[in-house]
């Protein structure tokens, strides 16, 4: 494994917030952040609760103190703006007044690193003690463009974005209380976005989330099986069948999978296998930004509006597992035509059984159709 | 396991409407019903085809012809009202004037039963090759009455419905391409609900859905390592907890489970425990429906809105799991506060990472407290 550091021009500086939490400037141009976060210092929220579901075996995460977050604020109220240097202006999360790319602690996480050591509590299926929860959440700002998205952004801001995600995953890795990383966008309405500043998170969790786990097993059983890793025979079943790929170029994949859940489903995938965005190696991370902004693109042109999307980095587990995950970035839609979500309900709410009411291949085609 | 027939008191009539689907009435005064499906015929869509999702071995129906659904119609356009005498007017999927409950076919099935035989299609990680899908999608009309909802029927309404579940299922697990059943309903725009006269779904899946095969799972890991029921000890410790309880009768129990996932969730589960519903015995029956209106009415109190919700049936599979998988009712509702909803975004959804923003304590003495 070979974990890179930061390229050579992208520099990174941490500062602390009134209330203690770190907030890490991204930056290409040396820029000097010295600007000191004005705002009274505020009490911390409490360390959550981890309840384990033994009807299913999962872990649920109890963070009680989210209920009151600001809903879609206009711009002059929205935290994730830079802060004015017009006194008298809101005091955002972010006390410069500029910035390329920022990642700092989530004011309300929904996970909180622990005061010790922190162990998982024993998964007895009858128990009722609860445990304690760690883990951390983190917010990061791909730009300080407030009306911007992430696909109107220049690729070298992008690569600048993926840098940022690069070296916290490396950085959080090395939390012996962290079991698995996923960065991840939320956009629009529809899927519960409260600011539509141009933003993501970083979710470190204190147990494998279950999709991981599921992943995981998959995983490791086609290993078992074939001795191969089912990442890379997806991707070359994907590329020998050819109708579901939406976009290429030298070391990137994207394509609808052959059995999407949502209608409008992408993954993107190096051609390079690695197991996490800390292997990803020079070349790759350079031909990232053209690819993630093609797809966005083709996404938002399909019906000429912007799409609502949940857009996840799935990767390996920071411990085990390294052998068989690959990185992909998953984007989901679920929108199915301009005034019609898909809602997940009973069946795929109540019994996780997803019904497609598109083919993965007339999505494919839909987005390779988009004139960009 | 004793399989019980119709009570004495319910007839159940089944007609042919017009393009071959069978619609059966549940009546308790030995009504006749002979009236006809007026409409033309209409070809019936295709059978689905079923995916492989190798990255977590799950199957993803695609059923591409049910794109086009009504969405909330008028009253005078709803098709689960009764067909009126009135000439001219619209002719419904129940062709008869007036009903109690009936089940029907649904018109654009997710699932549709097989022509001949069924087998699942080879479950292969990397496999392209598309399976044919069967199953079966049912309708249950809850009352004739467009303007009401469960709640609000009377006792002997929700007796007719929960014994015309009973009989589905007892009639639904004969088929042998039909794996699991899952009664349920859908209620309020926020889960996508596109018609809001009274009703609800069955669903009848060839395969295990997949939240099913991890309760299963879950279920005899318990019974292979404490030789007991999980949900038998699940139920013994919320009594004996106490503080999440939200209903009791002699018969059955409403709880909000321990691990709940959503900002409101109750479990319903017979004291005497049974694997699905055709093994309710007689008593039993007579008792759920004063607690299951008494559950939907606390529900809805809360804020005094009607809340939207996904209420669904989760019982043993029809073939295996069913000395240790047991017959309770989920209801789950996305509301958190009366403008605000939980949506299942980058956790939830691409991780399978529930993060509760209340208490399930708290939100079950909401429900307690609420003055019916």
């Amino acid at each position: 494994m070979s974990v890179a550091k930061l390229p050579a021009d992208i520099t990174r500086t941490d500062r602390q917030m009134a209330d203690g939490r770190t907030i890490r400037y991204y930056d290409t141009k040396g820029q000097r952040r010295q600007a000191q976060d004005q705002r009274p210092a505020e009490a911390q929220p409490q360390i959550g609760e981890l309840r384990y579901d033994a009807l299913v075996g999962e872990w649920v995460a109890v963070a009680s103190h989210r209920q009151n977050r600001i809903f879609l604020p206009p711009k002059e109220l929205c935290p994730l703006c830079p802060t004015s240097e017009n006194p008298g202006e809101l005091l955002t999360e972010i006390p410069e007044s500029d910035f390329e790319v920022v990642v700092f602690d989530n004011r309300g996480p929904s996970f909180r690193p622990p005061v010790g050591d922190f162990e998982l509590p024993e998964a007895l299926s009858t128990q009722t003690a609860a445990g304690e929860s760690a883990g951390k959440c983190e917010v990061i700002c791909f730009a300080a463009d407030h009306g911007k998205s992430l696909k109107d952004l220049a690729p070298s801001q992008v690569r600048v974005i993926l840098e940022a995600w690069k070296d916290r995953v490396r950085e959080l890795s090395k939390e012996s209380y962290i079991a698995h990383i996923a960065p991840f966008e939320n956009r629009g309405e529809e899927v519960g976005v409260t600011l539509t500043h141009p933003h993501g998170q970083i979710y470190s969790y204190p147990f494998l989330p279950p999709r991981v786990e599921k992943m995981l097993a998959a995983a490791q059983e086609h290993k078992d099986r074939t001795g191969r890793v089912l990442l890379d025979d997806v991707v070359a079943r994907e590329i020998k069948d050819g109708e579901r790929i939406v976009a290429r170029n030298n070391h990137w994949i994207a394509f609808v999978p052959y059995a999407a859940r949502y209608p409008f489903e992408i993954h993107v995938a190096p051609l390079k296998p690695v197991a996490d965005l800390a292997e990803l190696d020079e070349v790759a991370s350079a031909a990232f930004p053209e690819i993630a902004l093609e797809v966005l693109n083709r996404l938002d042109g399909v019906f000429g509006i912007e799409m609502a999307y949940i857009a996840t980095w799935h990767q390996a587990p920071v411990r085990v597992g390294r052998d068989v995950m690959r990185l992909h970035w998953q984007i989901t839609s679920v929108r199915r035509q301009p005034g019609k979500l898909k809602y997940l309900a009973g069946s795929e709410s109540a019994m996780g059984a997803f019904i497609m009411d598109l083919k993965p291949e007339q999505s494919a085609t839909q987005l390779r159709e988009v004139k960009l």
